[in-house]
């Protein structure tokens, strides 16, 4: 549901747009200007004040001072996307027709298990600890305490090879906040390459900061490299055929739950150093890789940690989206340049961002995280990730069997499947709904090289999911 | 301590800058380029490749590539500030010199009181909700819980004479993100106005976003319009005289412990009506207001609705420092402006750049902070704000009686103090800590306005305020 979010915003966004141009429509000439061109009123014709310009009602017209406060343009960029209010709407239709057609949702970017017993026994203990001044916490170390992201070094990293120093792990709120600020460290004009599909926070938080032009009908940034993800490269985009800054890569894949070997990593990182540039490397879906020949970290590749950020959340690893915990990995050897050649440690710059705009997660919340890392916290996790798995494989081979493309939902909690008979994903959801009273999510969302395709998840309830499955299979007309 | 974490970031900061430095004594030449300067090469020579540009080194010599992924420069503007560091240096020296000295700290930002049982009990309840998938919650509503907003309208603010609408407030995760963000939405060349001293998260999070240019030997950055706020003027700086975009205040203010009047809040209402400015008005600690005519909120000036954001927190309010929670109140009625005249709701714009960069606050955070509206609730949170009042009470008359001037401490937890005898900022700390053993923060380090005075907080606990005034009032030569 971050995408969902983020999207969300967008519906406000639109509100904006459309308020702009009411405003256009009642033009309001201020007097100075009036008396300027009436040539009237040669002296300065006093500002609007609090009696004149009324609180509510200042600034609704349209005014020509260049005094007024300026807001950031960017964002009027911003394209209005109606994904998922859109879904919302038709919803809202197909239930005021079919009262009780128990619906059922499998675009769902939510988890349904709840927290898993460690996490909530070491809520506890920590909510005890907070009562008593004796072990009250306060402000906290700024990158996390230690006890988090040793935990995180020794397990997440040294469990598969890679060695990371304790100061390279910033614990945070959310890798939605983590992958959305990054670009901030970063030059204006930096080129930014994006997959598409994509999860949009990548591509929204850019735009805002500035870094592309208009968007085009379909949905493209001027400016934006985009690297499309289609059944024809297995969702694995080529490398760009041109230099580019920085290139945001999700794996496991959100939203086509595809993956990337070793092979195919190490080609992205030879990229990133023969080009100089950085890779910004989600890996919020790793805990469900189950095969070998797939890293878990970006840093299992050789020379990655002098090119690559990588991002990690507990969100869908242990049922944190409401919880809230993540962290970024920022290389001490990593570096950035200025204008004129001098290297600069990107850690220092993602230090300095994070102390003066966060100011650590709940210590509360920290200790949860680290009970994941405890014994019967791995084996918790590990049952948690199994239940949604299976989830991905009852509707992954439910769909097959009725003759379905289904792609991902392997080492992957997300399905992507190509509509039917070449339709639209719009209508492939529409069918979906009025046929079997299932949701799903229409891939044109994610970006224009989602057309054709539904994004489903395995986060929903196993009854939910079987029911969903054994809906499509017996009501669906083809 | 919020603005420790600040400026512990320019602390690591610095070694950026001396990294760089040190870089630019180990030129490295391209090989393109030498080749081109000797004039025997004339056809392209590759880039580094990995093998022959390792990872460990890569980028630690002086560049002079147009394709390296570059910083964000203004980052590099910020003046390394030693204030916490050098305060952390001096307190190692003195310790190894005097062991057993029992330091008291009364200059720290940070609470002592634990969280109170009716947040202790709330957080409990949430906790065990958690546990269940019945009554598990995943991602939230993304401007916070309607629980919490309701609470927030009715007693934070109906109780104050003021009408807020439920989606005029953003739950957050902290007060310190909160204003550190809040300019994205602006335009980057806006005009901003800022107090000296001052929290440095306004004047850091600026520096960063381009506002500024490089920082004068006194720390002043050029571009930002300076507010002295001297003893002269009872540390309420007079209006600018020239038009700002954006005017941060910060009433009860910190560092220096002053306040606003109703009236004289009113003239900076005023002000930004004329001038067409947003306020950005920090009342994190307007909990600590027991006088009638100061005001809670900036919404009790009429017309403030359509000039003011303001931002509230649960930190000094309820010994949140290390539970994190805040909310910041954007105005349907507040609007900016794009270059061409069109009004843009600042509300649309905040929920935007939320909505896409951030993913609400924790749930049982939520809960933890509606439970402060409870009678029990609101019972404790005056106790423990009364404590603080008190402690700050102790310090006030306990250093008046010797004859120091001494302002705040009534309506807010901070005391500024005058230095004795014409002492700087660091002469009058290093004196408090070698001859009494107390621990506070050099005024000079909050902006050149700062010298001589330093800042105390009555945030310790009691024994210990009460400790520091006795020694203090002993041992201390004049």
């Amino acid at each position: 549901m971050p995408e969902e979010r983020a999207l969300q915003g967008l519906r406000r966004g639109h509100d904006f747009v459309a308020q702009k141009g009411h405003q256009a429509a009642q033009t309001w000439v201020a007097p100075r200007i009036a008396g300027k061109n009436a040539n009237t009123n040669p002296r300065p014709t006093p500002r609007p004040t609090m009696a004149t310009h009324p609180a509510r009602t200042v600034c609704l017209y349209k005014c020509y001072s260049s005094r007024m406060v300026r807001i950031n343009e960017h964002y009027l960029k911003l394209k209005t996307n109606y994904l998922f209010s859109e879904i919302a709407r038709r919803l809202k239709v197909f239930e005021a027709e079919h009262r009780g057609a128990g619906l059922i949702r499998l675009g769902i970017g939510d988890v349904t298990l709840p927290l898993q017993p460690s996490v909530i026994g070491a809520l506890n203990d920590a909510v005890q600890e907070m009562a008593y001044a004796k072990t009250f916490r306060g402000y906290g170390p700024e990158q996390g305490y230690d006890f988090l992201r040793n935990a995180i070094v020794e397990h997440d990293y040294g469990s598969h090879g890679v060695e990371l120093a304790v100061d390279e792990i910033f614990i945070s709120d959310g890798g939605k906040q983590d992958s959305g600020n990054i670009q901030e460290i970063f030059a204006g004009n930096a080129v930014v390459a994006l997959m598409d599909p994509v999860y949009p926070v990548y591509v929204l938080s850019n735009v805002m900061a500035g870094r592309s032009g208009e968007a085009d009908i379909a949905g493209r940034y001027a400016g934006f490299v985009y690297l499309p993800c289609t059944a024809e490269n297995g969702f694995r985009p080529t490398l760009p055929d041109r230099h580019v800054d920085l290139i945001y890569l999700c794996y496991p894949n959100n939203p086509t739950g595809s993956v990337l070997t070793r092979n195919e990593l190490t080609k992205w990182v030879e990229y990133a150093h023969r080009e100089e540039a950085v890779i910004l490397y989600d890996a919020a879906y790793e805990s469900y890789i189950r095969q070998a020949d797939i890293p878990h970290s970006i840093y299992e590749i050789p020379g990655a940690k002098a090119c690559a950020i990588e991002f990690r959340s507990y969100s869908k690893t242990a049922g944190f989206t409401g919880t809230r915990c993540a962290f970024t990995v920022v290389p001490n050897e990593l570096r950035g340049h200025t204008a004129n050649g001098d290297a600069v440690g990107l850690n220092a710059l993602w230090f300095q961002r994070q102390s003066t705009k966060y100011n650590a997660t709940p210590y509360i919340v920290q200790r949860a995280a680290a009970a994941l890392y405890t014994p019967e916290g791995r084996r918790q996790t590990k049952g948690l990730i199994d239940f949604y798995l299976e989830n991905a494989r009852i509707i992954r081979e439910g769909l097959q069997a009725i003759g379905l493309t289904v792609y991902g939902g392997t080492n992957s909690p997300y399905l992507w499947i190509k509509t039917s008979g070449g339709l639209s994903s719009w209508e492939f959801f529409d069918k979906l709904l009025h046929e079997a009273h299932v949701v799903s999510t229409p891939g044109a969302g994610f970006g224009p090289a989602g057309e054709g395709y539904l994004r489903l998840t395995g986060f929903g309830t196993r009854e939910n999911t079987e029911e969903a499955v054994e809906r499509i299979r017996t009501k669906l007309t083809f």
